[in-house]
């Protein structure tokens, strides 16, 4: 584990890979990785994108990692997959484009699947932060498709949120609204070639106002042709100014204890986890869960007993 | 608690929204309640209805409950809000025009928002279920928006799911790919008057094919004018066929049992979250929690020491 830590620092790309794994597979090594991850002191800036799929996320990262590599900057990308199989191919494309980046030696990437369930996408994704942190890059790009509870929860684990929206694409401000709001920190309206652009911005603008009358940061809205690298520089400059601001608010500060107060309490919840997961072995386990399924037992009274068993066992 | 019960038992609405409500803000009274509603059989056919917004779905249920209750039997409907308050008017607007039905006392609705985690409005929707059941429903009716992770997790609490989609509807399909076809049971075309009807028809189809080519049950596909009452029996009869089906498979039996043994463990969680909170009171926390943020602690040997003094306190 020391070896691999010391490779993960040094940038090696293979043990930043298998580090991920371990966390991603929940392996026996992980607490051990996790050890030596929650002494590195964080830096890196953690920029989340999220919109529609088709939005042009894939591209506008594609052209970011341009402009940030000019500044010799290093930056490592986490592509979530959707939940599901059948992910269509035009999202794979849009990866597998990406990918002439990854011969690049600055530049790391990967994709996340859910695995089971979503609150483990979303931890996953906070301690894949950590390795990729720890590897040394200055800017960490978490990219999602589409702004569902899910997305939110992942975006949470982002400094800096950035939401694109196409312009004419109907309903999306509409679809978007609920929670659009509390997590995007810049808005970018991509493909700001088309009609409609105007009044997108106007809609934005809008509920900006009337949203964040009292908040002290007001997000920008940077209008973009990725496929042009037009106001490419703009969304750079704007991620900077963010993160500038969290820091000096003691925004930044503040956050990153909050996420280390709550990743305490999940191990605590993990370790207890698996004493449950021990107690389910027995016998006795399924005798009484088909009790309680016949209502012969009662639930509550059965897990009050359980717990107390649970909590004097480890005394022994 | 035990008139309350009764009440409840009785149908008694007033009583019904005072058991919601000890469930979702988590009241003292809450393992009170539980203890009763786990000691009742679930008879009620629970259906999940999703789909993106203007899909049309308010409408829909609206029709069903007619159809429903002139069969005389009793139906209860959770209107699953979005997670944040800028839900739009449109949808407000629908649920309005629902509460035409809250006259009829064979009828009972009630509005769920998000409150903290995504998995608490799963947890409160599921023992929502359970007091709705003890009513005395026949049919409880889900309704949320959007198919992100969050409303598929909504959507495990039901017995039956119907996506709701639109023809026309551009990329709805594709949008919608990612984990539709696991959670669908049936699949509505509302507004199916609207050019693009077939093609969607086809789409689906198509998808139905691929993906379920060994399933015992494959997801029909109905296709409504809500506004004009059209395919509202076929809907009902789908639904009480994909019913009928899981019962005799043993689906819905398998099913109950799995979502009793994760309540219980969800359960053991929250008395040991009770525990960790007690624990946070004390003056150390803070220090300590300063101390790892600086790296002069390490976060897993402090979990592991915390864990240990958790679990011998009890002991005392």
């Amino acid at each position: 584990m020391e070896r691999l830590i010391q490779k993960i620092i040094q940038g090696d790309k293979r043990s930043v890979a298998k580090a991920i794994t371990i966390i991603e597979n929940d392996l026996q090594e992980k607490y051990d990785l996790l050890q030596h991850l929650y002494l590195h002191k964080r830096r890196a800036h953690v920029i989340g994108i999220t919109g529609a799929p088709g939005a042009g996320k894939s591209t506008l990262v594609d052209r970011l990692i341009q402009e940030i590599r000019g500044e010799g900057l290093k930056i490592a990308i986490i592509a979530i997959d959707p939940s599901s199989p059948f992910s269509g191919g035009a999202l794979l494309g849009d990866r597998v484009r990406m990918q002439k980046h990854a011969t690049d030696s600055g530049v790391f990437i990967r994709s996340m699947g859910s695995r089971g369930t979503l609150g483990g996408l979303a931890k996953a994704t906070k301690e894949t932060v950590r390795i990729l942190d720890m590897m040394g890059n200055d800017l960490i790009v978490i990219e999602t498709v589409g702004v569902g509870q899910s997305e939110l929860e992942i975006m949470n684990v982002a400094d800096s949120t950035v939401v694109v929206l196409n312009p004419g694409a109907g309903d999306s401000i509409q679809a978007f609204k609920a929670g659009l709001m509390e997590i995007a920190d810049i808005f970018v309206i991509n493909k700001s070639d088309l009609p409609g652009t105007q009044k997108l911005y106007h809609e934005i603008e809008l509920l900006i106002e009337t949203t964040k009358q009292k908040a002290e940061w007001k997000p920008p809205i940077v209008k973009t042709i990725s496929t042009e690298h037009q106001g490419i520089i703009e969304l750079w400059t704007s991620l900077q100014n963010h993160f500038s601001f969290i820091k000096e608010k003691g925004i930044l500060d503040r956050q990153r204890r909050e996420d280390l107060a709550k990743e305490f309490e999940e191990i605590l919840h993990q370790f207890f986890q698996h004493q449950i997961e021990q107690w389910k072995k027995q016998d006795t386990y399924h005798v009484i869960m088909d009790q309680i399924y016949h209502q012969k037992l009662n639930l509550i009274d059965v897990a009050k007993q359980t717990y107390q068993q649970l909590i004097n066992e480890k005394n022994e």
